[in-house]
């Protein structure tokens, strides 16, 4: 299936619809009207209807979408049907955080299948231990299980280094949550998770 | 000193340019062009022209940006020119990773002044420690000393509360660390940072 074509900033708000469908549904609403699922999302109205033209026709005028049909359009969409299998390099803090993440990756269609660091052994995170193999062997990993999607939440100064060679092993994705930007070709989607800048962010709209 | 009104997505950029700057003058570089400061932030020079606009004039035609001049501006304008207090609740290992910033958080104007968990006492983070204090003590902190920021990194279902007390006691800013989403008072802003949103929006862009 071709991809629709749809703006990066959108994407990100069909997630939040997306989630928000969830919880609806796990809550047994069935039904949902625009406004309000635009309320849960925090956008306007239009903007949520200009983001659901993307996918085709939905909705009844007066009656709403249907909670079951647009989060399965969505999923279709996002590409979050069946888990998508990321790996982790780096199992500090950060790292050992994003593992207890567990549930809350699966619920959104991620399953971290492999942690690596320069560290390697068992690790305990929350109530279990899980095993962090050496970060030389990440690249054969991913050759050998076609992995796309890497988190990277080694130290700064390493993270260019990981990037490189995950890349070349077949990584389309990352996200990047060492404090390092990365340079990566062009076929290379990075998200950058950078607390510090969303603090000074913060800092500016305060009084 | 009344604030320039700035769109939000313009002062991201701007933490963007900040950064760059910063690094620039680390490796003793004391003017840069548009396009090399564009390219370091990974926006189109037209942009950073545009949004350097909001701070007055800067540059001249073919000698470039004062990386001092632009960078002290940058730091008013973004209101990091003195180190910013901020608490942290939740001492976890995200809350671990956090504190194990300061470096990373001072080196962009801020300080995580205190921690706040439900279990309290002395935290390994690094190779030093780091006293956590109850939650409940939280309030009285911020009112004491007058603290506008918060990050928020406890678990998913007790996010809330702690934002219903901590902004009763004065806080106007909070980064959203938890897996939960945060109904504020109109006054208070909100960045939330959520990985699982940042997977599934990478997970579109994988062929």
């Amino acid at each position: 299936m071709a991809k629709p074509d749809i703006p990066r900033k959108a994407v990100y708000r069909l997630s939040l619809y997306h989630r928000g469908l969830q919880r609806l549904s796990a809550n047994q609403v069935s039904t949902v009207s625009s406004a309000a699922l635009a309320k849960a999302a925090g956008v306007k109205p239009t903007q949520l209807r200009k983001d659901l033209a993307y996918l085709g026709h939905f909705g009844t005028r007066g009656l709403g979408y249907s909670v079951e049909a647009l989060s399965e359009k969505l999923t279709d969409v996002l590409g979050t049907a069946r888990l998508q299998p990321v790996v982790l390099a780096g199992a500090g803090n950060l790292g050992a955080a994003l593992l207890g993440y567990g549930a809350g990756f699966a619920r959104e269609g991620f399953e971290i299948v492999a942690a690596f660091d320069l560290e390697s052994g068992m690790k305990r995170v929350g109530d279990h231990e899980v095993e962090v193999l050496p970060i030389s062997q990440g690249p054969e990993f991913i050759r050998q299980h076609g992995i796309k999607m890497a988190i990277i939440a080694v130290p700064g100064p390493a993270a260019q280094e990981v990037a490189n060679t995950f890349v070349a092993a077949g990584i389309q994705a990352t996200l990047n949550c060492a404090q390092a930007p990365l340079q990566v070709p062009e076929h290379v989607v990075v998200n950058t998770v950078d607390l510090a800048i969303e603090l000074e962010n913060l800092s500016y709209f305060i009084r």
